[in-house]
């Protein structure tokens, strides 16, 4: 049996689109000999979408869908994920679902078991469980059909009390297929291989997975899609962050073969290294940001500093370089060097830019409020004042030009809460939210490693907000260096400040930083989505009471 | 056997001032006789604890604070809820549990089984469900312990496969006890009332029912514990919106009385009207979010419109009208009446106020931008400038003097995206942004009903935002009559184009207004948390994706 892997780029929502990009994948798969095309989980719908689940016309939507598809499905079968109804008169009124179409209809489905609720995941919000196993049957093939979490069960503490692979396996299936909807993060390629594989080892049968790709907001998807024979070898893979197709044979004594290779043994995939997959999914991230809410052109406060540098690469290499204007804000307090590094760099890239220095609307607001300041002295309102500035002239551009605005902030920041809120923390999607300043040179590495792009001197200058004279970030904060790992504890690993101090770190640097980020939680709860690139990123994954009082 | 309601007001995450609380509610249900004293779910950490539960450090000191409590409960026992560990090897690493008291340790506990998950509801995105049923004994009596949504299965279709009092039923309790975290909307009251009488009726058992008090950022809890007899009379109710104690006796017949009254049959509870309810959980939300943040001063843009103008006087109310700063700022596009009818309101309230006209620095604006916008014409990029300064004014006062900004918006305009994102959609919490804008003249109606505070004129005049001449809401939205009828039946009653075209309204109204609320979710995103007064706010209960392309 020949076997299609369908990795798409779906559109929430957009049921006329992804019917449309479903179809033309059957003709493609048929074309090219499949009798059985696979496609991703909630494919029909996009994935996630959220509570739109909860009404009734988008649901029937689906179905309808759902039949337009299945009429394509003559001499071809497709297994494809959408959410479907639950006809029992208890539970939650959804299962998340893989259809089987056949003879031009919906011949059969299976049910998601585990529904992933934590994290980015809701899927309990909206799901009913699956609790009936049984095999679909297709050409002679006894298919264990699983959805995405239903073989992920890792560790010796698994989130879930059954496991419906240990159900399949007493049925003797020939093959694990598994449906999709897995959102990237730098280690998750890893990860995805190696419970795939344990599971074939484990269960001694193929797999093959279908994922999606593309970004939805702040998930990103990076495809991966593969095939596994029952010794663990990956005999094809698709594409990182695009759209694909791959074919795998399976043969009559159950060995899963890939036609168009020699040899079917072991590694045909090489998972890029973590900058490398953050550089990639970060500007998947973009393109599919504007892409699919239709904007072309973006707007960035370019202020010489190392962060927006990098935004303003990513963006280009996402949008081209001549769809992305730079702004040079230049205040009293701006260095020279700010000015002629951002200028050095919109040179590199041949992108445009303006210079609209804030000095005079600065002046102005101090003049306006004098009445009320009464002569008391600079402080943080007055900082405050010049990043809102900007904030407001970009946002004119955006509203004058249709530019939209791309938030620089990096993850460090954001975490300790040092940002202006309505100022520098603007932006319609956050690029750099989810990745620490010490990988925000990393990425600037990166992206020099064959010609210099971001001038050295942005790279080696020390960070500065440049809102008063002489700042530097270190006047506030502990050095990245140290603050990052710290961070990283606190907010990948949950360490609490125990295991902080057992680990070594200061204890005045320890508290101080997570007061910080616990009193920080107001602002990042009116910044923008954040592309998420690890584990644990700020946003919808991670859900804070604002109004606490804990290591604050 | 004297049992004892205690209805508090916790901080999330503040061990030390819960703990204190707990232990003098103990003392003073001591004091007045009781054996038994019942506290809330989750009492120990706060309600919701959301992520913190993820650290097993928070954990610890749950465990902690448990144990502090316990110590008192020597001659007297305690059911009060906290997280416990699963000690199992599978499932989620914690349980939502009622921990009872008693020998000054901990004695016994029971788990919930049923965990909401909707809404703002996340439970099983931390906890395992319980699945062992067992009655507590407690001085002679078999005490049915259920936490919150166990005893919540309402209508036709119930949204969980398990009923826990109907396994508990089997073994003949004499009681229900219920220890809860119900967060307050209008029509709560009612509905636990029936839900409890329901289940009353048909267990015929007597029910005390024990509920949070307080706001929790966006989440209000109304209070409103009470005692049922197995007639379903309410033989005690305690306070809405403020810490109560209250006390029934369990008789040896199993009757549950009120020894403090003189008739035990029917109806010791009134339940306000719905807009009543709603002034009162909204004051109480503005004053716990100051409260429990330690501040004092709020900070607010007085535009001469009813919104600000309502937001004034519940802020006074709460933070007492000396701590409520309004700050008129007039454009070029104010009308007199504006001006006038903000100072006339100020005057009723005696609170203060001060006058920063934007002109100047928007003229300002005008010009450095000049160069690039190279005199196109006057659009919305002008109008959200004007918004912009005044957010800008406004934080400068923020960060200056420290008090802290309230939103203004209303729900209807935050759902048809009809505001200034880093303008007039800032602040710190939105007073109204559950509010229909009808329902802010309902609530400043009510304000207005023994005495005229917020002047006629305010409540006469067509809404307008001010930022071009002659403008009105008018010109861009339909009526708010209409408007807010359509909003509501789409968004708290999730009803399509289809049913609402049925349900008779305008075919391009509808059209148009589902898509500026579906194209809109990117502002909501950055908006303040909400004070939740409605069966379906926005913010944390509607969680829908930015990137998206449905009824849009």
């Amino acid at each position: 049996m020949r076997v299609a892997l369908a990795q798409l780029n779906y559109h929430i929502g957009n049921f006329e689109s992804n019917t449309a990009k479903v179809i033309r994948a059957i003709r493609q798969a048929r074309e090219n000999g499949a009798e059985l095309v696979l496609f991703a989980e909630l494919a029909v719908s996009g994935y996630p979408p959220r509570d739109f689940l909860e009404f009734d016309d988008f649901i029937d939507r689906c179905y309808r869908s759902l039949e337009t598809i299945a009429r394509e499905c003559t001499d071809i079968a497709a297994i494809i994920g959408s959410p479907s109804r639950n006809p029992g008169n208890k539970g939650k009124p959804l299962f998340n679902t893989a259809f089987f179409l056949y003879h031009g209809k919906i011949e059969d489905m299976r049910h998601k078991t585990l529904l992933p609720t934590y994290d980015v995941f809701d899927e309990y919000r909206y799901f009913e469980p699956n609790r009936l196993f049984n095999l679909l049957e297709f050409k002679g093939k006894r298919l264990a059909l699983t959805i995405c979490e239903d073989l992920w069960i890792e560790g010796t503490h698994p989130l879930y009390t059954l496991d419906p692979m240990e159900e399949l396996i007493k049925q003797e299936p020939d093959i694990m297929i598994n449906i999709a909807a897995s959102p990237f993060h730098y280690s998750q390629a890893e990860t995805r291989l190696k419970v795939l594989k344990a599971n074939v080892l484990k269960y001694r049968l193929p797999v093959v997975y279908v994922n999606h790709v593309g970004a939805q907001t702040e998930l990103l998807f990076d495809g991966g899609s593969l095939a596994m024979n029952k010794e663990g070898d990956v005999i094809n893979s698709l594409r990182f962050f695009g759209e694909d197709m791959g074919f795998v044979n399976l043969e009559e004594d159950n060995q899963l073969i890939n036609k168009e290779i020699s040899s079917n043994k072991g590694g045909i995939i090489q998972i890029p290294e973590k900058i490398s997959l953050i550089h990639d999914a970060l500007v998947m991230g973009i393109q599919d940001y504007f892409g699919k809410l239709g904007f072309s052109k973006a707007v960035i406060g370019l202020s010489g500093g190392i962060d927006s540098a990098l935004v303003l690469v990513l963006a280009a290499k996402a949008l081209g370089a001549d769809n992305v204007l730079s702004v040079l804000m230049p205040s009293a307090f701006s260095s020279d060097h700010s000015v002629n590094d951002a200028l050095a760099l919109v040179e590199n890239l041949s992108s445009p830019y303006e210079k609209i220095p804030i000095e005079d609307i600065f002046q102005q607001f101090n003049q306006s409020l004098s009445p009320v300041f009464k002569g008391l002295p600079f402080n943080l309102a007055e900082e405050n004042i010049q990043a809102r500035v900007r904030a407001v002239i970009l946002m004119a551009l955006s509203n004058k030009m249709g530019y939209i605005l791309l938030n620089t902030s990096n993850k460090s920041e954001a975490a300790v809460g040092y940002g202006t809120l309505y100022g520098d923390m603007c932006g319609a999607i956050s690029v750099l939210g989810d990745v620490y300043k010490t990988e925000v040179y990393e990425l600037a590495g990166f992206i020099n490693k064959d010609r210099v792009v971001i001038p050295e001197n942005i790279l080696l200058k020390p960070p500065s907000a440049e809102l008063r004279p002489d700042q530097k970030d270190s006047d506030s904060l502990p050095d990245y260096a140290i603050l990052d790992q710290i961070l990283y504890q606190y907010i990948e690993k949950r360490k609490g400040p125990d295991d902080l101090l057992a680990m070594g770190f200061d204890k005045d640097t320890v508290l101080k930083t997570l007061k910080m980020v616990n009193t920080s939680e107001h602002k990042r709860y009116q910044t923008p989505p954040v592309l998420r690139v690890s584990p644990k990123a700020f946003g919808m994954g991670r859900r804070m009471p604002i109004v606490a009082k804990y290591l604050s």
